[in-house]
């Protein structure tokens, strides 16, 4: 909807950078909700200009979430907070099996936070929310006095609805599950160290920041009975693997060597010493899918843009219950654990 | 459901203060949402540990909204950021005409909050969740670095349900509608004052934080045909009286002498130099209604514990659309304006 070229609409002239008072309740507030969020987000229900937004639902399960972004730098090859906000949200949503229809955005600002940036930020949501068929139909905008805040944070809540009768959850596991994974690993990770440290690699890294609610419908509409699903965010595979089985009660076995990792993502976290098993991915989710379905659904994946690089990475069985093990390329077998301590900070 | 003295669950001598860790999505991030936020906010849809809440909504129209908080201090007379963040929310569901049911709670966390702290929030978000009959059934966590933040930010989104018919919002108002207000107003903003500037007023002012949906129920089952609410946050009465004058262009006259301050908050508001009618609120409301049915809706207000000192401040004409005017103690009529730049920063 909004080419790069789009002037900022607050007057970058009188407003340079945001103002407490940008977020006072009274006159620059207002101004700054219909002029900015308004005009970008805009859409019958956010229209109301209401302190909420109301809406039909379908007779049918809901799923609701929630996720607050804190990713330093604010804008990264491949992405910036805002397409973050609205992808990792839409994710969410979708990893619950349900169909994305609303989003709701909470920036807080701190003072001084260029309005160029902003606007930049802003554009960008509007472009994510296209791009995943969902509408921004209510907001809140904070502003924290400088050095209380950094520039922007943005939660973004959402609602989808649930068109199926599965129960998409790590209780559903199943002993014989496949595991799928939608492609390569490590690349939003790597791709925000990257900016953080100032590296040149050899060939950038981007991010694989996306929108993950197509390709699951296009599974969902095949038929696949998709047992659980989880997205490969903060704490990466490694940590989704854990927190299934932990919660499914169910033993996984993954095998390195055919989990994609690509060559310049390998070796940044070579230099920098991360396993990229553990890195964050905010467009990569794992499926488990009975096994007389799993060829049926690698063939979905992989026809969908982003399953690609799909592959089938391991399997369930019934015990040791809640353990993961991986086989190393070198046929070595060692359990994985949950990421212990920080690894990457405000990756997200 | 947590007596003041529960034990903070997370191991004071271990982890005196949150950690970046405890952001990072590894095992203290766990530790931190399974010991303190599901012990806290328990209940069958948060115990799923999915990203999201899945629930099956009634066949009926839905209220989605968002707030983030950012208050300073934390704790105040009459309340904290917890507390604040589950009312807050509710009552912005409540004036949309919705039955709150579900929040979600992210929580933008600074490295080295103290994480008894962090525990004495939670409490009070529990408490006040049940007091207000939702429950907090989706979250995240994401913690900065030190001087990043600024202790503790807290965004709720919540979802409720609309049981009637009626369209309560801006453009439902109409010539000949009465104004009615819950009770006195400007205590909020008062009592943050008071903690930051270390005033000691003759009687210590407390926040009037607290949920609206009970009383907004019981106008709506009393059978009230509600035009339009809005609760007195930021920018207080007067900027709430010119968006509904504005958005739903119909002319709005009030009278001063009949909105009730406390006197000890007319006092404050003269040693700081505020206006009362720009001052925030928590727990205040107004509430257009047809003149016909202004007695009885006065009557249920007055009967409900947050209605007390309900009154009747003023009526709806058509023109000068878009106008509030303000007849003063002394007679004299002055048109309202929205609140110019910032008055309180940080007030919610």
């Amino acid at each position: 909807m909004f080419e790069n070229g789009v002037t900022c609409p607050i007057p970058i002239s009188d407003y340079p950078t945001v103002l407490l008072a940008h977020g006072g309740g009274g006159t620059l507030m207002h101004q700054l909700i219909e002029k900015m969020f308004v005009a970008a987000f805009g859409n019958p229900l956010l229209n109301n200009r209401h302190d909420g937004a109301v809406f039909d639902p379908a007779k049918r399960r809901h799923a609701f979430t929630t996720d607050s972004y804190v990713v330093r730098p604010l804008f990264f090859r491949g992405g910036d907070i805002g397409s973050l906000a609205v992808n990792g949200t839409v994710n969410d949503l979708a990893m619950c099996g349900a169909r994305p229809l609303y989003l709701s955005a909470g920036f807080i600002l701190e003072e001084g936070l260029p309005m160029e940036t902003l606007w930049r930020i802003v554009r960008s949501m509007r472009a994510a929310a296209d791009n995943a068929a969902v509408s921004i139909v209510t907001g809140d905008t904070k502003v924290v006095d400088r050095g209380k805040g950094d520039g922007v944070f943005i939660n973004t809540a959402g609602i989808g609805v649930v068109d199926h009768d599965l129960v998409i959850a790590p209780a559903s596991v199943r002993p014989g599950d496949v595991i799928l994974l939608n492609g390569d690993i490590g690349r939003h990770g790597m791709a925000i160290m990257a900016e953080r440290e100032g590296l040149a690699f050899e060939s950038a890294i981007e991010s694989d920041c996306a929108p993950l609610n197509g390709i699951v419908a296009a599974l969902l509409s095949a038929g696949i009975e998709i047992h659980c699903m989880r997205d490969l965010t903060r704490g990466g595979l490694s940590s989704a693997l854990v927190e299934i089985a932990e919660a499914g009660q169910v033993h996984i076995r993954i095998d390195e060597s055919v989990i994609p990792v690509r060559e310049d993502v390998r070796g940044a976290c070579e230099i920098l010493g991360f396993d990229p098993l553990y890195v964050a991915n905010e467009g990569r989710f794992v499926c488990f899918v009975p096994a007389r379905q799993a060829d049926q659904a690698l063939a979905v994946m992989r026809s969908n843009p982003l399953g690609v690089g799909a592959s089938r990475i391991g399997a369930v069985s019934d015990s040791p219950a809640g353990l993961v093990i991986l086989t190393s390329w070198i046929g070595a077998a060692r359990i994985i654990d949950m990421l212990s301590g920080e690894q990457l900070p405000r990756i997200c």
